[in-house]
């Protein structure tokens, strides 16, 4: 068995031409804004990207080989680096970032969904760049990948090769057993969520422009913004409010819609994932919002919390709570923010007290649901880990009996837990080389870890030099790359990678 | 099936017994030095110690009860309890250490082999009093019941049940069928190690006191010292290296030892743990030595990096390293320190550069080798891990093949795998709630984490505000407690504690 390599590159013709077909929307963007070296720029990137994957796809003969698993890894991840390698290159021609290591970052964090940015005043972007990096976001959150099954069913490529590599959640087979179909489920629910966000962004006095690109950022649980306040710039707790539903609803695994759907709204709550997702955000709320009253001067206490205000405009940037709503509004939204992996801010987490920061860092390392945009390890993953470790403490004692693990009334098999324990085992592993290499830049502790930390989760801002108010400017070329390769990594769940780095896959005759 | 409360009453009464006799060698140390209050208040413990433990040994009729694993754990949990609270008491007494949550912490520091201290100011403490606190590195350093077993084989309780709560090292199960020869065997080479290292110091010039406390801090890869400069007190590369060499030894598999005694010196190397042992401690060591060299001025850097003197009587603290070997020296002493986790010091790596810092950190969360004195999650899970993960990814590409893991060319068991997996999520659980209990204290996110992490990996020194410059002290009575809680919960690898913990342990009907 040897990797077929026509198969991959067919499949990445597909891919190419679905990239410039995306790109119109940032054109058509630019014609409405009269921006022409935007466009100039776009179009001199779209005409050999197209005319690439044509030939790719269409000259190719790839009838001989059978595209299998072990195909899938090497062509998602290719996808993904072809995604940011090329999309980064308009931004590059027309001078929006005219380095392209940033650029390439920028773009990487785009279709990651990470939303680490490396710019300094994103205001001073054109309408048309802004809007392809946030649309980025948008593709990247349902997968690359999902895209082209969803669309090229008689390419002859059957997803579930695709769907290992590019999104293996644990419950990702429970939804349906042709994948196509699911796919194209998945995007309609992902087209309704895009759809009813811009509505009600809209309703709450957002431009179309405006409500699109917050949008994107939220249901992909990105969290690139056009503007540098993020979210803060919208002085409205409505507009908080829409986008902390839709950054909670698009971290939720997908499949419980369609279980909603198909046997009505109270069974969700028999999925325990989604128990477990609901206790974590509502205790993570709970501790953050004790914590800041506490601290803050609402309550009498000493005053020492602040808002941390994002605004610009705003003299003083360490303004305090002055209600509680305000202070439960910006709780809440932080929280769900960073659970998601979204990103989005309303205030400058990085000046609240340790105890709430320690919860964020938390959030951020558990993520989303499993089947949903969100990254991180998923909480899927932690309720099998604790399942694990609570029959691990009951054989301690009783050491005959027999103890099955269930998941939502399933058998969890070995093969799936194990599955898990070495997920686990490769994020840490990651985390601690991509800490390393991160700290020879000499910047702090806090600084090196949550940068590493928040693009591996695809969260998107971090803590001290990576907080909300800064950027990623400030670390050297081979940093950004190595950070832009972590949020790849963390999209695709680390195995795709790690894969291809493995002796095994390319050594084809050892079984 | 319920829990043996009369075998683990009688456990618990030769336990205080032991612990009444080891209180005896404070006793003649303040003889020879006069300190005429501290043998009184030892006494004063000791007499009601002997009385209950005397009561509990020889008027509790157990001959009807088995002692089984399930009691191994309540007893080993208590005694160990019992011997922080008990020996904290002739320190409070005294006067030694007034507070006696201050005095618990200690102890439990001291019997955990931690090394962390509340002490502002070592040296003005009573040299007996000093003693006894590091004489429980040197009890607690080779289990305080394994001490029982040795010396109390006829007591009709075996051996592997108190083993399997008290140091459940995945290889611990190699050395011999007999636990009791097992235990006796340990303390000979744990008897030969203190012997020599006492010596051996003695020879570099150290008083037979200090050589003798240093020694207990060293083969119980304690770290407490008697000198507010910890080892850097000696300005001496000799001594400093006799430390290495003795923290190194006592923080590999004692079972190395028993090997290379039967099977010849060779055939230490073929242990995949010692190998692996030896990988990173080198790895480690490279890294600082680099990192610290390129940062120093000593080949033309920028001299940025200092030794971080730890000597009170040193006017410049951060005196550049103006030699190489001082900095290689120091360099291996921290890293051989921290993975040992013993937590001596000769250099105040707090203001190291980030890189070093976290490699340190990274030590801190491995830890020793399984089967030794050290703590930290222990090398051999690491390796299980690692061996899992990669068979994982094989598995990915060649989900039908067959692929057993082997240790030292045995079959690794699915249930050691899946114990060592339990493990480390147990780990990293305790270390998220314990963080964001000890932050709620409001120290930066450095100190919180790195206080909680060195003491539940039984290290000692954190950094920030629990560097090796600073100390416990400036904790509230309660984090003091959590965190003497989590040294006892480390140094019994925490299944012990959760087990306690666990409702299927006190409910006997539930199989």
């Amino acid at each position: 068995m040897t990797v077929h390599f026509k198969s991959v590159a067919k499949l990445v013709g597909s891919f190419m031409m679905i990239l410039a077909a995306a790109m119109l929307l940032p054109v058509f963007t630019g014609i409405y804004y009269g921006e022409t070296h935007v466009i100039t720029s776009f179009i001199s990137v779209m005409i050999p990207c197209i005319l690439v994957g044509f030939f790719l796809y269409y000259k190719i003969d790839a009838s001989r080989q059978r595209f299998n698993a072990r195909d899938g890894f090497l062509a998602v991840s290719l996808c993904w680096l072809l995604a940011a390698a090329i999309g980064a290159l308009p931004l590059t021609i027309s001078g929006a970032i005219p380095d392209y290591i940033e650029a390439f970052f920028e773009m990487c964090s785009g279709f990651s969904t990470t939303g680490s940015t490396i710019l300094t005043d994103i205001e001073k972007l054109p309408k048309s760049a802004l809007f392809w990096r946030s649309f980025s976001h948008w593709i990247g959150g349902m997968g690359i990948i999902v895209l082209a099954i969803a669309f090229l069913s008689g390419s002859g490529i059957k997803g579930q090769h695709i769907a290992s590599a590019e999104t293996p959640g644990p419950t990702l087979d429970k939804l349906s057993a042709k994948y196509t179909t699911t796919a194209r489920s998945l995007y309609m629910a992902y087209l309704l969520f895009t759809g009813g966000e811009t509505v009600l962004l809209m309703l709450g006095g957002m431009s179309f422009y405006d409500a699109l690109v917050h949008t994107f950022g939220t249901v992909g649980t990105g969290g690139f913004s056009t503007y540098n306040d993020s979210i803060a710039h919208f002085d409205s707790p409505y507009i908080h409010w829409v986008i902390i539903l839709f950054m909670f609803l698009c971290a939720i695994n997908f499949n419980i819609y369609f279980i909603a759907i198909r046997q009505g709204l109270k069974t969700i709550f028999h999925d325990s994932e989604f128990k477990v997702h609901l206790m974590i955000i509502g205790s993570a709320i709970f501790l953050i919002v004790l914590n800041l009253s506490l601290n803050s001067n609402i309550f009498g206490g000493n005053g020492t919390a602040v808002v941390g205000s994002l605004l610009n405009d705003d003299p003083d940037k360490t303004l305090h709570w002055n209600s509680f709503f305000r202070l439960f509004t910006d709780s809440t939204f932080q929280a769900v923010s960073v659970m998601s992996t979204t990103g989005y801010m309303t205030s400058d987490f990085d000046l609240w007290p340790t105890f709430s920061k320690f919860v964020l860092l938390g959030l951020m390392f558990v993520g989303g649901s499993s089947a949903s945009t969100g990254g991180g390890m998923k909480v899927g993953r932690i309720v099998v880990m604790a399942k694990l470790a609570r029959r691990g403490l009951f054989k301690k004692t009783h050491p005959n009996s027999v103890y099955l693990i269930k998941m939502n009334g399933q058998h969890l098999r070995q093969e799936v837990a194990t599955n898990i324990t070495n997920f686990v085992f490769f994020y840490f592993l990651v985390l601690v080389v991509g800490t390393l290499i991160i700290s020879i830049n000499g910047f702090d502790v806090i600084t090196s870890f949550s940068s590493v930390l928040t693009c591996l989760s695809n969260v998107g801002p971090g803590f001290g030099l990576v907080g909300p108010t800064m950027n990623f400017h400030i670390f050297s070329g081979f940093s950004k790359i190595i950070l832009a390769l972590l949020m790849i990594g963390g999209r695709l769940e680390l195995f795709t990678l790690f894969i291809l780095l493995s002796p095994h896959y390319w050594n084809s005759n050892k079984a």
